[in-house]
């Protein structure tokens, strides 16, 4: 049945030789790996105007000056990227390089902010999905929560379980018809600003204020929010391998295309929020405010609304391409528990996937959906990663000394240089609006990271073993075994189980707690009448206990024994036909076993007892 | 560490030689029977108020003859009672004498009807006492339910879990000083009336409206509200035993100056309420107006908030005293859990202690420590439990024939009746206001008493054993034994868990599941070079699943064993010094036992590998 569930939800499992080595052209790969970058256009501009718009207005009209910085900066890291793409035909993201060329703490430090930036990725793409369709839907704001938690599990999880391989395509036609969309909103947001077929803006409002300190600070927390739009902008660099060939050429000009759009589509609706002085506005996105302005609610205003949704919901798919090999290539470099580094039935990193989810719920939750606060988290660790990438790089050419080395290094230097200015403005201008939340967890996660690796090297060395040893303790007389079953009353389960007991070892005891010594002692008469040929020891609990003389009574065992190498405890256990007659059987023995286990060379034995109805 | 704890909070262990067999003398038992049904009217005459302020004030010139009709009921109540007492010297409520008299549909109704009223005591009464003290300060409105809950896990439930014994005589004092404010309000009160010393009530809004349907239905809903004052009466007549003697006729008229008091206090504050036209007011209670009214805000006012507080406390642990023994009872009786029929270290019912904590917990925080609302579940379970108890008694009087059996049945039988119809008026009446979830739980709840019984007795059936075949399965052949360990890879805990298994049984075959065919020839080839003497079987598994070809091939070896009477398959788990290190290892043990136990004749033994750092 549950099988059968499974099977539904996620399909049959994959066998070994079914891993896909497929390559894509550069038209695909454009749309596979841009949409998280291309999508951040439905934020970012706006997270800029919200810091703007608050003091009074006055700040307002730096918004056009805010936007081109960023602007700048977007091509900085283009270029820079291209190079990590270059050195990196492998692919394998900031980690990757900082491990090859940093050393341990800086490629622990860009693991620790991606997998930080791959959770809010999926946090405040599905919310900002959901934020675009409830511009258009009024009606669903009450779900809003829901409508995320939805898309999350029930497509964003399910999709990835199943694994997307062949299906890839059918992602490509969202990300050209929202690129479609916003081209359109763009061009004709221009023609109607040339032709004025708009509301003047008041001039005194865009009047810039006298540039104080207190501004220029609001200023630079602008330009930490907008950076926001740059998200997502190193996922062609991770993705090389799937390219046809020449691949890094492929690479490189697919990422100029993408910065090339991302740059026009985020200055041009920068341009349209400043032209048409729009303000922030509860529940409805500065995008949705733009597109009713210029195209009014007609059939242009659902299109932009609707792929809008669709490629934010598929930047939130991007981070499951990207934290779950991530938390795979870490597990192998023995920084994560074992289990996120194998591969699923359907052949993806299954374990990851549901991480990812359950991580980005709690996001949603806590936040209550609320984009503006989730994308405060966002850009430091973004930034951060692209710092330390950029910072290997450098080293990576003063090694490799190829053709150009000094140029190359020249230019990663400097956008190591910029994004680390970046990271400074964030932390200090965004640390009170939740940056201080991230520049938490960085470290307490690199914590966690050297914590299981040296966990496990120590186990290793625990476990380590000669051939002579193996050998060696095999060799050693065969072991002897005391075997104990504690008993509450002799049923025809207790026989069974005294029986395999004996199957066991000569040497078995029948234990009986009793918490009354009349009843104990007729216990004791009774299973003299039947001469089982096991000696029963039986132990007055006068406070009612039951487990801890038990466990008393298998220490002061532990103690005495000596000639024996291993006590086992067996414990009957209830197989019962429905789930909730569990609830009324077992307690004991289950707190029984939890409890022996804890004992050195207590071995715990369970025998099932089936209980026919 | 936590035993430490443990002590601390609830003490040490209590032998069972030191039961309690206390008895208390006729004051004492007043206080300690009577403060659920006292503290009653620290809410009841509020709530036929509410109902009556509400529809235009025109009823409200009613409340006086409702409150003369509740009197009037209270009464018939109050003797059918004390005939309940004298019949079961032994104590038991209405769930006894029901299954002693009427059977077990009559027996398990009250029992449901009972477990709703107890866990509702406990929710109603630390509510309205912290609905008390924040009338009296209302800084602390927002932290209502947090002070419920404080109070209900680290007043009450602590407590109880102690254990009271000798400390109840602490609970008389509060009982008294509550008695005692009350009736100097009500005096203060009638003195202030009488010399005019308050401003006359608007005669318009005493006239009372023509009675029409409408009305009437209005009338009886606010009759039913009301009811809540009776809750509790109930209590002395389950605690005969611990009267001194002449027991019967002191729990009678101990039940009589209850009743007396109660009536007292019930008519005095209603008249109150009337005199000063005391309408509802926010998160103030109405017995809080009345006290301001008539004594200002003074000691006397502070007092009044403060012991009313500590007397509904008081009569929220009374339920403690009622439940855990009535679900023992029930246990016993096998229509609840085993676990809750045991007495715990400190002589206590504990574990019952708790659920009805949790219970209560759940509906406080559910209802937001809402009075009102809960008020509405409560009064139907009462009546329900007062109107079987009064029929069982009909049953034993006409059974018993004793002297002055014709007249007692009629009592009995005329309080059945009067209960009865409250019951149909309260559920007719507050049918949508939440009566409708107390007449959805009590079936719900017989369903799963009778449930668990069934399950408990065709368990019995199923475990039954006469002395004969005890023998007959220990003198079966000596049962043979399939040992069957998986590994992973060759280490020193295959090495000595290999060495334990050699010393249950000849027959042990070391499994080795591979994902990856080269490896798993590469581990076949070491273990030939090794020559451990086991048996090595390598199972390929092209899907990368572990754990369902462990169960195939058990269930293989289960169809093919024929001459094997047991598997027994050994999974060695780490223990870890940190607890968290446990995240890291054992999942897939965890699930393989889960799975095998399922099996029949599989036998899963955990041994354990401790880990030294």
């Amino acid at each position: 049945m549950m099988r059968f569930i499974r099977r539904l939800l996620i399909g049959r499992p994959l066998h070994n030789h079914e891993m896909s080595h497929e390559k894509i052209p550069k038209w695909q790969a454009l749309a596979t790996f841009s949409s998280d970058a291309l999508s951040s256009v439905a934020y970012g501009p706006e997270q800029i105007m919200l810091t703007l718009a608050i003091p009074g207005l006055l700040a307002y009209g730096y918004l056009g000056p805010v936007a081109i910085a960023i602007l700048i900066l977007l091509a900085v890291v283009t270029v820079s990227y291209v190079q990590v793409a270059r050195a990196n035909p492998g692919g394998g993201g900031s980690y990757s390089v900082a491990i090859h060329n940093l050393g341990e703490f800086p490629a622990l430090t860009a693991a620790a902010a991606l997998f930080a930036d791959y959770t809010l990725t999926v946090a405040v793409s599905v919310s900002a999905g959901t934020a675009a369709i409830i511009s258009a839907f009024p009606e669903l704001i009450p779900y809003e929560v829901h409508i995320d938690l939805v898309v999350l599990f029930f497509v964003l999880m399910l999709v990835n379980l199943r694994g997307v391989r062949d299906s890839s395509k059918i992602f490509v036609y969202p990300t050209y018809a929202f690129i479609l969309g916003i081209f359109a909103l763009v061009g004709f947001g221009f023609y109607n600003a040339l032709i004025g077929n708009v509301p003047v803006i008041p001039p005194e409002s865009l009047a810039k204020q006298q540039l104080d300190w207190s501004l220029f600070f609001v200023l630079l927390r602008a330009f930490a929010n907008g950076c926001s739009s740059m998200t997502g902008i190193e996922a062609i660099s991770n993705g090389v391998p799937m390219f046809k060939e020449p691949q890094i050429k492929n690479a490189a000009h697919t990422t100029y295309y993408m910065s090339g759009m991302l740059g026009v589509m985020f200055i041009g609706i920068s341009f349209l929020i400043i032209h048409f002085h729009i303000l922030p506005e509860e529940n409805v996105t500065a995008l949705s405010v733009v597109a009713e302005n210029i195209l009014g609610r007609g059939f242009m205003y659902y299109y932009i609304q609707f792929t809008t949704m669709l490629v934010l919901y598929l930047a939130a798919n991007t981070a499951y391409n990207g934290l779950p090999p991530l938390l795979s290539i870490l597990a192998k470099d023995g920084y994560m528990p074992r289990y996120l580094g194998s591969r699923g039935e359907r052949l993806n990193f299954s374990n990851g996937i549901i991480l990812l989810s359950v991580f980005a719920a709690l996001l949603i939750v806590i936040f209550q959906g609320d984009t503006e606060h989730l994308i405060s988290l966002y850009a430091i660790g973004v930034f951060l990663s692209f710092t330390i990438a950029q910072s290997g790089m450098v080293v990576h050419w003063v090694k490799e000394k190829g053709a150009w080395w000094h140029s190359r290094a020249i230019l990663n230097g400097f956008g190591a240089v910029v994004t680390g200015i970046v990271v400074l403005i964030i932390a200090i201008t965004k640390f009170f609006y939740g940056a201080w939340m991230v520049l938490v967890f960085i470290p307490i996660m690199i914590k966690i990271f050297k914590a299981i690796r040296s966990h496990y090297n120590d186990m290793a060395e625990q476990l380590s073993l000669s051939n002579g040893r193996f050998e060696e303790i095999l060799a050693l007389p065969r072991a002897t075994n005391l075997v104990v079953v504690p008993i509450a009353s002799p049923t025809r389960v207790v026989a069974e189980t005294l029986r395999y007991a004996r199957s066991l070892s000569e040497n078995v005891i029948a234990l009986h707690i009793t918490t009354n010594e009349e009843e104990g002692k007729k216990t004791e008469e009774k299973w003299a009448s039947w001469n089982p040929g096991v000696e029963l020891v039986t132990v007055y609990s006068p406070y009612r206990l039951v487990i801890q003389p038990v466990l008393d009574f298998i220490s002061e065992l532990e103690i005495h024994k000596c000639n024996y190498d291993y006590i086992t405890v067996i414990i009957p256990e209830f197989e019962t036909k429905k789930w909730w007659h569990l609830l009324l059987h077992n307690q004991t023995g289950w707190i029984l076993r939890t409890l022996l286990i804890l004992k050195e060379n207590v071995v715990v034995t369970t025998i099932p007892y089936h209980l026919r109805k």
